[in-house]
């Protein structure tokens, strides 16, 4: 499958499930996979926070693209990330994804260094430059420290550089910017532009976002898909009252304790022990060196699970 | 030769001299180790920020660590950075450069993703159990977004798990608490202390610290072994009067205009400007994306090596 | 009047005219009062950023609250920044405000000085215990460098500390939790919360929040009643089309050059300007040490008010 | 007494004893004073944040520069504190404290309120222009979170706008610059460059900085003052062994639990049970909303006195 734009609608980061001794569990990122793509979701996208991405060798990644993009058999496009600190290394990334199938590569600003806006352009251009296939900026201050402005976003995009933009900013004012100035411009109707914020899709998509990455989504395909196809309808109370069951579930990213652990800890761990719960993947181990759920946090996220009406 | 601790004195992180297109030059870096072996240092660290180590990819670090570690030729140890987002990917680089001869291995905090002091701590004992050879702990909050608390430095070190300490923090008190935690534990005897701060070295030598990492001892390496030898002398206003000389001759990180490039751009652009004007290395090519210094700010790079009598 | 609950509805935020030598200008002030009272808003909101509550003195900050409640006149509420480090001088300004008439006190974690989360809620009871009048809760992690956790919000609402949430983090997501905590706990019926976020209030409206305190409301406060009115009616369209147009007009806040100012002399720059383009105040003048506009920046703000057909 | 220039030397924040009902404890303030007069240190600093300016009301702040005025008779200087988030409230501070008979006052940067490098210049401008007194610059990142560049600090106080710099910002490079850079211009002898680092006190003299204001100079003034004496008569190794001492009897700070406490709670909690401790002040209570120690914590703080010899 090619893919000469960016994919819209529920686009899920795809967790790695790993084996107790934290290799790539294969028959269980299969068989999410699975769970995914039945939902009906419209793309996928490894590689990227949810997928960690941070803990992942790079053997480890290509296995990941290898056998995503082997089970999408071109149902429907995979993005991946090409996750790393400056250029050179970045379209080293780039290119290992994309010989392992990848349709499109979704890239940060540069991080671990001390940048400047005009070496951010730069970075995104060259990058664009020399890979092959479209770039979607991943802006995700959280992790790189910086924000994209929407100016630049929008600049980029004009000048063919970017093919789309993954926000996990969580600053919805300058998302909505974003989105505004695609519209104000015919040469950006292919530029898509997605969510990272799983609490607030119903509130992206009125705005005129082209889709959605919820992490959450691995939890429940299902709910983030009819999500979007009630807002597609314009059906906002059904749209809403759907975001907020989501948002309920998403309580249990609180099951760990954040005294005894990160928020990757935590909101990863409970991605997985979800999963593990559904029965979708057989063990729920997150990569070192994040803290494993306790039986008691497990059980609480379970208890999200049942409320929510999928144990 | 093998390293039972890291070493101490100057330990230059070294420059990674670059050809016109980008790829490691290596008579230059060749003529770079002889430069700083001359003038008399302890040691060598490749592979940190000073290296440019964000932007190279995994071939040129190898290709960086072979070389300096084939020159140096047991002559002085080679201490070379593991610096990536988590602990498998950490692992992965210690295998690399050890693989490529370095003594020890450089090692931050996770970064990238969210972290936590209990997974902080977990990091370097997994890095140390899985490496075989000595691990340096890299405080470098700027870049990781994370300080290394004192106590957990303390901690480690009396576990056996760090060698030494690599502090580019800035933060003076912390670092003179964990000299003087050093010096209450007799069994610390053989953990290195090392301060990244190239402007405050006659301090640190004086509180206690074993050994200095100055960027700009690319520069002027001569200036620093002069210092060092004048700590160890005990002769202060003689130390004091050549730190006084290389925080003039610092100034050059200012020549490039921070409106129009960041401060690592401006920092490794005037090294390896002065690199070049002193006829040590072939071209003054920062890493992508960096910015370059124009002409003029070149110009005044040499002017301060001028002032410095270096040139 | 006496106000049981913090107002819900348009509150906004009101700017501080000021003289040419940067004193209050009292009737420069009443006619905004009026601008603000005759399109429809539903409260108003003194001494917050907007209203450059940083920059003025005590004894200005209590000639604007008599000002204005004066003019109100009781026709609809009046609530106060009290905005101050800690508790014991937060609890002097809430008894400034108070007696010069303010019907609520709004209160901010405490700044400057270092904090933590149990010394933040500690701070709201106290202040809540020493003072007349309901508490609304200024989230403002911009200013304060901390972000209140919804589930402390919540918690401070469900001990009737709070009256009420004035959330300008930004953070949509976290707000949406403080708006479904609210409704599925029917003891917090009556506690107000409003978004300062003036750029998606149709998303905010549409979760379920009971108000807005937006800063361009100041300049186009028919717009803002509008969007409001459109949201209560469920007419989401024509919510969705006004914000449009109120994001457009927000573009007067980059007028200013950014490499020659800070955010806030850009953003209250750009409202005053377009309050003295309209002929509602005397002069545009921001207090100090804020960098005027320059009058070709003015101009850009004088265009925008063009394009949206308010000049 | 007049004061041309800034005092040099030893120059204590002073601790605000309160009473139970965190009042200013008056009769303590004045045997703290003299406590630290008798110690023979070379000025008092009042209303920093040692002296939780941040928590005292306007009241309390003037009672307090009266009481110590009083006290020390013109013996020697008293500089204050006119700390407050902008120009016209910093003057109208800066009016309080020169008026209850402060010789100089001491000015941060701009806070809460988002700032720029320019407005921060005007801001030190207006007030110089605006009050009677010397300006002292407090460089405080920790509170108002921005640094002073040195080189801003440098031009200020070659036009004669600041007499002097209190840098607590613990960058001990940049501090440097700062010294260095006022040696270089004759011109700037009268300025006098203060640290507020109490760990590294011998290597700032040694640097050649004009004096320190350690807070932890409360408890053991003596101390500061022999490692003062030590440092001005060249004699290295014991000015060494004294601030080695005093870092140990520093440890007090950490006898409050982080996971309950902030960190002003802990630090000044210590100081003022040891204060308390040693018969100097009749109560150890710190302001609202901070945490108190607990029994437990306070005997902590007993037996690094007692290790010290100061029980």
């Amino acid at each position: 499958m090619t893919m000469s734009a960016p994919p819209t609608g529920v686009v899920p980061p795809v967790c790695t499930p790993l084996t107790p001794d934290r290799e790539v569990d294969v028959p269980s990122l299969v068989r999410l996979v699975d769970h995914l793509v039945t939902a009906g979701v419209d793309g996928l996208f490894v590689l990227g926070s949810t997928s960690e991405v941070a803990y992942l060798t790079d053997r480890q990644r290509t296995l990941v693209v290898e056998t995503v993009v082997r089970r999408a058999g071109g149902r429907l496009p995979v993005l991946a990330g090409a996750i790393d600190m400056t250029t050179p290394r970045v379209l080293d990334r780039a290119r290992a994804v994309t010989e392992a199938g990848a349709d499109a590569v979704v890239v940060t600003a540069p991080f671990y260094t001390r940048t400047h806006p005009a070496e951010i352009a730069r970075h995104f251009r060259l990058v664009a430059q020399g890979c092959g296939v479209p770039v979607v900026a991943y802006d995700i201050p959280m992790a790189v420290h910086t924000k994209l402005p929407a100016e630049l976003v929008l600049e980029l995009a004009g000048d063919g550089v970017l093919a789309g933009l993954k926000d996990s900013s969580g600053d919805e004012g300058a998302f909505r910017r974003v989105v505004l100035g695609k519209r104000a411009e015919p040469g950006l109707a292919g530029f898509g532009v997605l969510t990272g914020s799983e609490l607030t899709v119903d509130s992206a998509l009125a705005m005129g976002a082209d889709g959605v990455v919820p992490g959450l989504g691995n939890v429940d395909p299902e709910g983030y898909v009819r999500l979007l196809r009630a807002c597609r309808e314009g059906d906002w109370e059904r749209a809403r009252a759907e975001q907020e069951r989501l948002c309920g579930l998403f309580g249990m990213v609180t099951a760990g304790d954040p005294t005894r652990m990160g928020g990757s800890s935590a909101a990863l761990g409970a991605f997985k022990a979800a999963l593990h719960l559904r029965g979708v993947i057989d063990c729920p181990a997150t990569a070192e060196p994040q803290i494993p759920l306790s039986a008691a946090e497990t059980e609480r996220v379970g208890k999200h699970l049942a409320t929510a009406g999928l144990l």
